[in-house]
């Protein structure tokens, strides 16, 4: 028996639950910029390159595996690859792949990364249901609206404790763009996310294994799953989120329900995304950035450089201080291996993140010229980095926000190179440019098959 | 970027994860005692008979209308009805069925309902893998040790967060049952248990709600999975139960790592399973048991009874205080109702807490004759009844303990009764009477065919 224990109740607790379902049922499609639905092409965009690129990896074929010994209908697309599974599991696939190179988008306030949850779940029920791709793009707006004003909440007690938020608020996030492609009314809508409020995922223990990729991709099931019940009349409780036993009070000792009340419908999250450049933490992109500025800038060839300083926030080698890493998994922790493969490639994509390249002499040799020195006078966002040549010259640059954050956003043409990069080892040059064009214009579809073929083997 | 928080590790955290993993993975078959193995028999039967009861109930109905939705293979049953579904799917709703009428199995240590996830997700599996009943009955131990022990580890604390501590830990419950069923080697039942430990399910906010009973069929479908993906090389974290980010430390203040570790394999907390005689909350279950005692004692009918009094501990009132009900609902919360049925029918199951027995003349006019008064002088499990004969005697009768608790367990006849109650109106006299047999024996079935055959329409 239950002893009688008294639950703090916050008394200013707003009905966000209702609040959200009414604002995901009825806002008006493309009620925002037209600068807010290009991001959200830019997000979907990137998002499908992301799910491309690792859609041959080990996690998504063990996934997978498990998957079809549910023999599951033939319904939706696994990006880039031939098979098709049912909806359910086909977002929870796509939101595997999405995250496994760890390349994805970020909601940089709260560390969220947006689209994994939300556009699984949203392009596998589009599928089913033969939708247009603008009623997509509608559902992925006000879903990733939904999961990361959740996350403004209560970011960042929530995540301190040991929740990764994107899987524990995605499904929030899931549920909501769902219950939009389905038409539920805002009653429905606040069951779904009343039942996806119970089904929060992702311990921040699992970073460095697989079950991190699956975060995203079981809240997109979650959330696919609740509005799926809810439009067939399953409940919750209608105070899911805000009630003194609710998932936000629940979850975290921070509740600021003004970041869900505040401005909503007139400002938006997904305008503040960002898309990595690099395929590495987001700590390490300055020095790369400023590497590859100075490779260009001077045409740097290996042999010309002699030594390579890098001044840093002691954040930066505290996360990233790995220098002889042995694995492409070890690299990713690595900011000198990263500054090597910037000066000796242009770049550090996530082939830069193979255990070949990170054995090649070439770049042992290099990365061994690259040192670090801890300078907390400079932000964690930031690096001064200076270069001593063969030659004697001294070179210098100094990068405050690297390319990829919201300050200084990934152009349009690097954001289909990362795309590209990702796509066309799998599903060869022609087909990853039209999934390319078509997945950035994706809201002129008024089918979404041209795409899902373009996209898959 | 992450702030760099400190986690307060627990240093004395031992590694639990992989204990139990090897536990689960390892233990002999029937490697416990007669008595042990009767309550599981005793915990199987129970649970099939609360899974077929609501079997055609609004809350299933609304969730195999989803399922459905999904196309699935037919490769499970779902108790009581004809439809079949995928396994992890058949999980999710015999889940649900077995919840829907708060009718089910009890571990009062911890008020987990240990039955749901873990035999929903093993008999799912079981069939798909066409193993015996010996093997379903180890794996139905074994799992309900695991989600019992990490649930005595943690609560009252993590209850009292508002968890509901039976989603919350089934699905490691799941995880292990489905693990030891697909023959998993300790490796790979770890990796399951640590997937699992990133989905934990529900809210005591939902209560009230479909999502409730939505609780421990999630966590079955999440443990399916779970382990069918570590058998094909999922990975996740080696201490995701014990490390400082990992599911006890985020989950509760409290982490007696002891109630994990302690005796394992020598006591059992299957053995310690209670099973509802009365469709409603434990609390009322004294006043029932002693009405019912009174009456057949003294043969007593309706126009006997003057007045009723029952002295009663304060929480009793407060928790089933509602004098007046209107609904099947509210009457499960109405100590009143309970007794009057209690007096006039001998019997409280799902029936007697229809909306049209609520709000029959004869119940609500011997209703109105039943007094509570409060006495915190009385234990909860408890009550002291008094009563006035119209004929003028005074009757008295004092339960310590009600039918049904640990001190007084439900007797075969009456676990049958409950049974046949819930099964005969779904399956036919003669179906159930076969459907309990077989369940009530089900280790000593090779295959599962036939008990399926009879426990489904």
């Amino acid at each position: 028996m239950a002893r009688n224990t008294t639950v703090q109740a916050d008394p200013n607790a707003p009905a966000v639950t209702e609040l959200l379902a009414r604002f995901v049922a009825n806002h008006a499609s493309k009620g925002w910029s037209e600068a807010v639905d290009r991001e959200a092409h830019r997000t979907f965009a990137n998002w499908v390159g992301c799910a491309i690129g690792p859609s041959r990896h080990e996690t998504l074929q063990a996934a997978l595996a498990a998957v079809m010994e549910l023999s599951p209908a033939p319904q939706a697309a696994i990006l880039g690859r031939c098979e098709k599974v049912d909806i359910a599991n086909a977002a929870m696939l796509n939101g595997i792949s999405s995250h496994t190179f760890d390349y994805d988008d970020t909601h940089l306030k709260t560390i969220i990364h947006p689209a994994g949850p939300v556009a699984s779940a949203a392009l596998a029920l589009a599928q089913h249901l033969d939708i247009s791709g603008r009623e997509l793009i509608d559902a992925l707006v006000l879903g990733i609206e939904v999961s990361c004003r959740v996350g403004n909440a209560i970011y960042p007690d929530h995540y301190d404790r040991g929740w990764h938020i994107t899987g524990s608020t995605g499904m929030l996030g899931a549920a909501a763009a769902c219950s939009r492609l389905l038409k539920l009314d805002a009653a429905r809508t606040q069951m779904a996310l009343g039942l996806a409020a119970s089904q929060p995922i992702g311990l921040r223990e699992q970073f460095g294994t697989m079950t991190k990729p699956f975060h995203p991709g079981g809240a997109a099931k979650a959330g696919l799953m609740s509005a799926l019940m809810a439009r067939h009349g399953f409940t919750s409780s209608r105070r899911a989120l805000e009630a003194p036993r609710g998932l936000l009070q629940v979850f975290s000792d921070k509740t600021d329900w003004n970041e869900i009340t505040g401005r909503l419908g007139e400002t938006w999250e997904i305008a503040e995304n960002t898309y990595k450049p690099f395929a590495c933490g987001i700590v390490i992109h300055p020095s790369i950035d400023g590497c590859i500025q100075l490779r260009d800038k001077h045409q740097l060839k290996a042999g010309d450089i002699e030594k390579v300083t890098i001044r840093v926030h002691s954040l930066v080698l505290e996360l990233t201080g790995k220098k002889t890493p042995k694995t492409g998994l070890e690299a990713k922790f690595s900011v000198y291996h990263s500054c090597a493969v910037g000066l000796l490639y242009g770049r550090a994509g996530e082939h830069e993140y193979s255990d070949e390249v990170v054995n090649r002499p070439e770049v042992t040799a290099l990365r061994a010229r690259v040192f670090a020195i801890v300078d907390d006078s400079i932000a964690e966002a930031s690096v001064d980095i200076g270069m001593r040549t063969m030659d004697g010259r001294d070179l210098h640059i100094f990068i405050e926000h690297a390319v990829g954050s919201i300050e200084k956003p990934l152009s349009e043409a690097q954001l289909e190179a990362k795309f590209m990069d990702q796509s066309e080892p799998i599903l060869g040059r022609e087909k990853a440019g039209r999934a390319w064009s078509l997945s950035r214009g994706i809201a002129q579809s008024n089918k979404l098959g041209e795409f899902i073929a373009a996209a898959t083997s």
